[in-house]
């Protein structure tokens, strides 16, 4: 039968050709490519997975509970403790990972015949999801420093008109935030010519040096805040992204998402975690450290590197990029290739972790040595 | 904020207006409504499954295996030893309940422009995931005796040229079982005018008198059987759904799946049940009695029932379904109202469960007397 291949079928003319997303999942000794946090789980709230876990599976004949109550109540209490904004559970809705989150979203309020808008480069689900959607995608702008330049996005918004702009914050592989005042000014744009759905993306909020921007959900109801529980929490083996909005959004997305799409095990292991917050944000304030000083080493080497609220660096510049990452590999060290012309992003580690990357890059100056002078229009 | 409602946002047309789909959860001694396994995992089990997770959990702060290679492996070895017909891990894919496979399925062969059909009632999901999807939904044709009539459903499929069609075998919620020869028929049929994929839903298979469809994916690579853990296996709080095919299907839905979809303790508590496999069986053929003693019992008592392959028996008719639905649920069993205009759905439980559920259905004898003599239409 293996003479079959993809395009043999009769699958959708947008997908012929295509490879599917993801990166390289290679065995090598230091992994910093995927944003992950490198500290597993403490072994108390393993024992704790492994007790609420085989509570579930007692019941595990039974279909999960659909809606995901406590769940939702637990992650609305989190969001209270750490933002000082009260949300309560119908302002909370949860799902497989924060991609299922934002899936769902793009089905009700994107899809055939509406757009959706990021601004590039960012997380590429959001394009990803959206065309497999079938929203369109509309890759808006972002200045040469990687940060939005309000007047040019807003320019983008009033003029393509998209149902859903995204907003990541802090962005994924820059790593700097936007600002409070930038994201209502957006927000408001995208109301302008008519209702449109914003979605901040605070996948890495909580190793930002500045706050969530929760409370913006207060009277705005067409704004949407997305989380994971993949960075902070420490488990991204677990795939639980959520999100909090003023309820009449959660009611709608239960109009698409998929019955009992979250298992009882999932359930009950992100409610352990929950459990343990308090351990999991320390471990938080030991990574911000640790990218803190990867951003000081990593100039202090004379690579450029961009502002970073997030557990990951983006550093630059390279000639080409992608030969960086190879060497950098052959030293026993993963990175990220974002497909960003120029630089890379480096996942914050352990601090042996960073401290293997850090040398394997200051065997590599000599590259840096033969980065051209940024060209006019890069350093504009 | 409570003045906002689901009409007031930005949703899309097609969902205004509507309700999520799901049974309603209510807390009532018997449930027989979703076609739940009634028998809890066995105690080892529930240990093995605290065993796994507690071991994936130690590396839940990494991504999962993204291709979940074991759990295919182990689901290709489950297929192959109770049909005989060899497949492997590259002719299977798994996602979080069949759900997610048919949307992924619709992602890549429906989606906006493109069509899917299925042969009404059956599987409501089928239709409401193809509307998630922007697939556009054709309800094909069922005979009055609801299996499906050959002739008028070639005649449907070379009419509408769905681009993806549905076969429930045994069907849900009537719980017939559909032969092989009508399945190879329309297969042949929905090739004729273009190529088309045909999905054998198998979620109830293992109940069935006769043997599963498995086989015919050798040489027809557009043919897909799907399956769930759900129901054999005891497992629906566990979300675990899967598909054996061609290996280029399972090359093409990764195109459209999101990344790390499959969590780390839902590939581990998938694995720990399929290492009990022979047990869980075990329970399949007690409840195989147990569906045929309703079968026999329903008759007795008067009822018309139609021909049951599945954990479930659709009963009737009443002039007022609902109304019998409510009566019998006031005697503390709750069943299901699919909306098949006469009919109600029961599923197999305990024998305990179905005693109570054939004491509450004596006391409503009262209503099939009631029933009028089947219509013209009905009866021909």
């Amino acid at each position: 039968m293996s003479d079959v291949r993809i395009d043999d079928l009769p699958v959708r003319d947008e997908l012929r050709g295509k490879s599917p997303y993801g990166a390289p999942q290679l065995d090598v000794p230091v992994r910093l490519n995927t944003n992950e946090n490198p500290y597993p789980l403490p072994d108390p709230l393993v024992e704790r997975i492994a007790e609420r876990v085989r509570e579930a599976a007692r019941h595990l004949n039974r279909y999960p509970d659909r809606d995901a109550v406590e769940l939702r109540t637990r992650l609305a209490e989190y969001l209270t403790k750490t933002s000082g904004y009260e949300v309560g559970p119908a302002n909370v809705w949860a799902a497989n990972g924060s991609n299922e989150v934002i899936q769902q979203l793009l089905q009700t309020f994107g899809g055939p015949g509406r757009t959706a808008m990021g601004f590039e480069p960012s997380y590429s689900m959001h394009g990803l999801i959206s065309r497999g959607t079938g929203t369109g995608w509309i890759s808006g702008p972002r200045g040469d420093d990687f940060t939005i330049d309000l007047e040019a996005a807003e320019k983008a918004i009033v003029e393509y008109r998209p149902d859903v702009v995204f907003i990541t914050t802090p962005n994924n592989p820059t790593g700097n935030a936007v600002s409070r005042e930038t994201v209502l000014a957006l927000y408001e744009a995208a109301q302008s010519a008519k209702p449109s759905m914003v979605v901040v993306d605070e996948a890495y909020i909580e190793f930002s040096h500045g706050d969530s921007l929760l409370s913006l959900i207060e009277g705005r109801p067409n704004l949407v805040v997305s989380r994971t529980m993949s960075k902070a929490f420490g488990a991204a083996g677990l795939r639980l992204g959520y999100l909090a909005a003023h309820p009449a959004v959660v009611d709608a997305v239960q109009l698409v998402r998929l019955p009992y799409h979250l298992s009882a095990v999932t359930q009950a292991t992100a409610l352990a975690a929950l459990e343990h917050t308090d351990t999991l944000l320390g471990y938080v304030e030991q990574l911000k450290a640790e990218r803190d000083r990867l951003v000081e080493e990593l100039r202090a080497i004379g690579y450029e590197v961009t502002e970073s609220d997030a557990n990951f660096v983006q550093f630059g510049r390279f000639d080409d990029a992608h030969e960086v990452w190879q060497k950098i590999l052959d030293r026993g060290v993963l990175v990220r290739d974002n497909g960003v012309p120029g630089w890379l992003r480096v996942t914050a580690g352990t601090p042996a972790e960073n401290d293997a990357f850090l040398d394997a890059v200051r065997d590599l100056q000599c590259f840096v040595g033969n980065t051209p002078t940024p060209s006019k229009e890069q350093s504009a």
